[in-house]
C-alpha cells in the first residue's frame, strides 16, 4: 500500500467525486453565493451539521437501505468498539431532524434554515452518478402547526434562485407541484388501503411520464390482481384508475385549470369528483385538493408555465405527507428532477416527543452545475479572482508596487502582484493567461504617472490608485 | 441497530464533531467570508478537492501513521474489492499536491490557491480535540523555483486576516518565523548528520519553550550519548548545543536583531558565527540565515512584536525545508499554534516528475473559532440574517406585506415575513427573540403610511419601502 519515495504514483480522478479547475470553481462560488444571497433575503439562517451522524441516528427512520458510507479508523484499536459507529450523511433532512431535536430549546420557531453541504452516497461507480455532491436545502419547521403559506413560499424562492443563476438565464425550467393527499384520498375512496398495493401504485404513477398512461394502468391493474383486491363500493376499478391517470397526465397552469379542468374532456379535479361521487365525502382527497389549489393560487404571480400542478408527482417512497415538488428542464424532463421536496407532518418524531411539521426543498446543486458545465453554458472566464495584475517594474520598485497594490486592496479591489521583474510583455501575457481584466503599471521612473491597461479593450491610460475605478474602462 | 418507529432515539453531540446554533454559525460565516475576502484580495483563487483521496495517494508520502478514516460501504458487495480504498483527507496539502500533479497542464504558475474545507482525523475522543474541523490554507506553488518574496507575503496576509476577524481585534497574537536550514546547517557544522539523532534533537528543540533550555540540553546530550556520536572537528559539543539553544530562546523583533543580537550576550546569529567559526563555511546555515533575514526585513512594515524570528520553531517532523511559521496567542502560548506552515522544496514528487517548490500556511479555523466562542469573545447577536421583520397586519393585507417585502429585497435587504396575522406585540417579540434589528409595518388601513421600528432605539417612524435605508436608524 505505501509507496517508496522514488516511485511516481500517477493520480487520476476518483469516479463520482467531482473536482473543478480554478476557472470553473470561480463560477461555482458565484452560484453558491447567489443561492445563499436569495435564501438569506427571505430570512433563512444557515446551519451546518457534522459530515457524520451516529449510525443509529441515520437508521432511526429505517433508511439504511440507502448506500451509506461508514467510517473506520485505519489503525483502529479495541477501545473503538465502545464508540457508536459513524456514517457520512446521505442527505440533509436526517441531520436537520436530529439538529432540531437536539437543540430544540435554542431555536426560535418557525425555524427557517438553509443548509449547503456535501452529502455522500456509496453508489457503484457509473457515469453521471455522484458519490459526493453538494445539496442546497431550505426547510421551515414549526411546532404543532405550520401555515400552508410556506408551501407556496418554497417554489417562489426556488424559482427566483434557479432562474437567475449565471448561465441558467436561458434554460426553461418548470416546477411541478402536487399534493400526496389527493392520490391517497382517491385510492382510499376506491377502497384501496393495503400499504403494499399503495406503494406499488405510487411507483407506477411516479413513472407515468416515462411509460405512458396505458402501461401505467396495465402495471397497476397487475398489482391489483396480485393483491387479490376485493371490490367494495365500485365495480369499475379499471375505469377509475384510468380516470385518475388521465387527470394526472395534464399539467395545470393555475388553480382554476386544476379545479375546473382544461379543454381536454378528462382533466381537472372537478372531473374526478363528477365521475366518482364518493370523492365528495373523502376528507383526505378534499384536503389535498384545497391545499394544492391554495398553493397554486398563491403562485399566480410567477411567469406562466414555470409552476404547474402535476398530480403524477409523488416523490417515490419519501416521507412526504402533503405538498410535493419536482423541477425539470422542460426540454429534457428525462434528466430527472434537479430540485425536489415537500411537506412532512412530523420531522423528528424519532428523536423528540413533539410534533414538528415542516416543508422543504432541495437543489441538487452538483448535478445541476455539472450539467451546465458539460453543456458549455457556464460563464467561465477567469482563472483568478484578481481584478488587477500589478506589474513589477524592477526589484528597486518592488516597494512602490506593493504599496500601490495595498492602496487598491484597501479600496476593495483584488490585486495580484507579479512576482519577478520580468519583461513587461511577459507580465501582460501572464494576466492574459489568467484572465485578469486590468494590468497596472506603477511609474517605471520617478516623476512619471501610474497607468492602467484594460485587457478587454487594449486601451492604456493614466490612473491614480487612490481614485481609479472599474468604470473607467470604456 | 435499527429502531422501531415508536422508540425515541435521543440525540447527543458526537465528541469531536463541532456544531453551532444559528447565531454562532452567523459569526462563523462572517469569519469565513472575511478570510476569503482577504485571500482573494491578494489574487489567490479557490479550489476544493473531494473529501476523499485514494488511500494510495494519502499513503504516497508515508503519512499513514496519521489517524486516517477510511470509508466502507455499509452494504458492501464483492465487486467493491476491485476499487481502490477511499480515505477522508487529514489535511489539504496532500490533496493540493495530488491536484497540482493531476491538473498540471490546466494551471498557470505560480499557482496561488486558497482552500477552506473540512478535514478529518480519527483521534480518540477527548476534550478539545476535533475529529472534523475546517482549515483555511493558502499556498503558492511554482515550477523549479519560487521567489523568496512569497515566504514574506504569507505572514503579511495572515496578519491582516487574523488581526481583523470579528472578535479577534483585542487578541494579542504573534507570528513566529524560522528557517530550518539554520538548525540543520548548524548541526551539520557540528558534524551531526545521523537522521535519527537529528530527528531527536529537532524534537527537543521543538519543546524548548515548554521544557526550558536546561532540560532541552540535557535531553539532546542524552540522545548524543545514545547515538555514540563521534566527535569530529570540535571538542565542546555541550557548549555548542547550549549556545544554539540560547540563541533559539530569543524572539528577535527584526532582521537587525536577528543578525547582530540583542542586549543579551548570547543572542543573534552573529553570536553563533563568532563563537563557532566553522559556520562561515556552512552553506546551509548561511542560506538559512540569509533567507530568514530577508523575510524579516520584508515584514518590517508590520506592527512591532507581531512577527518575530524564533529559531526554536521547527514544525516537528513535517516536510518543510526552509521557512517555517507558527502563530500563538501571546498570553497563552501553551494553547499551541493556531496558524502554521512553511516552505517545501518539492510538493508533488510522489505524483509527477517535476520540481514544484511551494510555500503555504494554514489557519486552524475550527480550533481558533471554538476558542473565541468558549471565551465569549465572538460578537454573537442575531439568530437570523434578516435585517427586517415584515409584520403581517391581517390575512387581507398579506399581498401588500409580501409586495413590500419584495420591494425591500430587490433593494438588497434581507426580509423575513411573519407567518400569521397575530397581535403586533407578538410579532415584535418574535423579531426581538431572533435579534432582527428592524420591524416594518405596512399600512394597517388604506391611506395610512408604512412605518418602521428600530429595535435598538425603540423609535418608530414613517418610511417608504422604495427609499428607506439602514442609515435612517439613529
Amino acid at each position: 500500500m505505501s509507496m517508496s519515495g522514488d516511485k511516481i504514483y500517477k493520480p487520476k480522478p476518483v469516479s463520482g467525486f467531482p473536482e473543478w479547475l480554478p476557472e470553473v470553481r470561480l463560477v461555482e462560488q458565484q452560484w453558491l453565493d447567489h443561492i445563499r444571497r436569495v435564501f438569506e433575503s427571505y430570512g433563512f439562517c444557515s446551519i451546518e451539521t457534522p459530515s457524520v451522524e451516529e449510525l443509529d441516528v441515520i437508521a432511526a427512520k429505517g433508511e439504511v437501505d440507502k448506500e451509506i458510507y461508514v467510517l473506520e479508523r485505519l489503525h483502529a484499536d479495541p477501545a473503538d468498539k465502545k464508540e457508536a459507529r459513524l456514517a457520512l450523511h446521505f442527505d440533509q433532512t436526517v441531520p436537520l431532524a436530529r439538529y432540531v431535536a437536539q437543540h430544540f430549546n435554542g431555536l426560535v420557531f418557525p425555524f427557517k434554515r438553509y443548509q449547503m453541504q456535501r452529502v455522500w452516497r456509496g453508489e457503484r461507480p457509473q457515469a453521471g452518478r455522484f458519490r459526493e455532491f453538494t445539496q442546497c436545502d431550505i426547510d421551515v419547521i414549526n411546532v404543532d402547526n405550520l401555515p400552508l403559506h410556506f408551501d407556496a413560499e418554497m417554489p417562489a424562492i426556488i424559482w427566483e434562485v434557479l432562474s437567475s443563476l449565471p448561465g441558467m438565464e436561458n434554460e426553461k425550467i418548470q416546477l411541478r407541484i402536487s399534493n400526496r393527499k389527493i392520490m391517497y384520498g382517491y385510492l382510499q375512496a376506491l377502497g384501496i388501503n393495503a400499504p403494499d398495493l399503495i406503494t406499488n401504485i405510487i411507483r407506477a404513477a411516479d413513472k407515468l411520464e416515462k411509460i405512458g398512461r396505458e402501461e401505467a394502468l396495465r402495471q397497476i391493474m397487475d398489482y391489483v390482481k396480485d393483491a387479490k383486491f376485493e371490490v367494495t363500493y365500485h365495480t369499475d376499478l379499471n375505469k377509475q384508475i384510468g380516470l385518475f391517470l388521465a387527470v394526472a397526465s395534464y399539467r395545470y397552469k393555475n388553480a382554476m385549470e386544476l379545479v375546473v379542468g382544461t379543454d381536454e374532456p378528462l382533466s381537472g379535479l372537478g372531473t374526478l369528483t363528477k365521475l366518482h361521487p364518493e370523492l365528495k365525502n373523502n376528507e383526505l382527497f378534499k384536503q389535498g385538493m384545497t391545499e394544492l389549489t391554495f398553493v397554486m393560487d398563491q403562485l399566480s404571480h410567477l411567469p406562466q408555465n414555470t409552476v404547474v400542478a402535476d398530480l403524477s408527482i409523488v416523490r417515490g417512497l419519501d416521507y412526504y405527507t402533503g405538498t410535493v415538488y419536482e423541477t425539470v428542464f422542460v426540454d429534457d424532463p428525462g434528466y430527472g428532477s434537479i430540485c425536489s421536496g415537500g411537506r412532512y407532518d412530523d420531522l423528528a418524531s424519532s428523536y423528540i416527543n413533539k410534533k414538528l411539521p415542516g416543508v422543504g426543498i432541495s437543489i441538487g446543486f452538483s448535478r445541476l452545475f455539472a450539467r451546465l458545465h458539460e453543456q458549455g453554458k457556464l460563464p467561465v472566464k477567469s482563472k483568478s479572482p484578481a481584478d488587477i495584475l500589478m506589474v513589477l517594474p524592477s526589484e528597486e520598485r518592488r516597494a512602490l508596487a506593493a504599496q500601490t497594490a495595498a492602496t487598491l486592496r484597501k479600496r476593495g479591489f483584488n490585486v495580484e502582484m507579479y512576482h519577478a521583474p520580468k519583461k513587461t510583455g511577459d507580465q501582460i501575457k501572464f494576466a492574459d493567461r489568467k484572465g485578469i481584466p486590468y494590468v497596472w503599471f506603477p511609474p517605471f521612473e520617478d516623476g512619471k504617472d501610474h497607468e492602467v491597461k484594460c485587457m478587454g479593450s487594449g486601451t492604456q491610460q493614466k490612473a491614480d490608485p487612490a481614485e481609479w475605478n472599474l468604470d473607467e474602462k470604456k
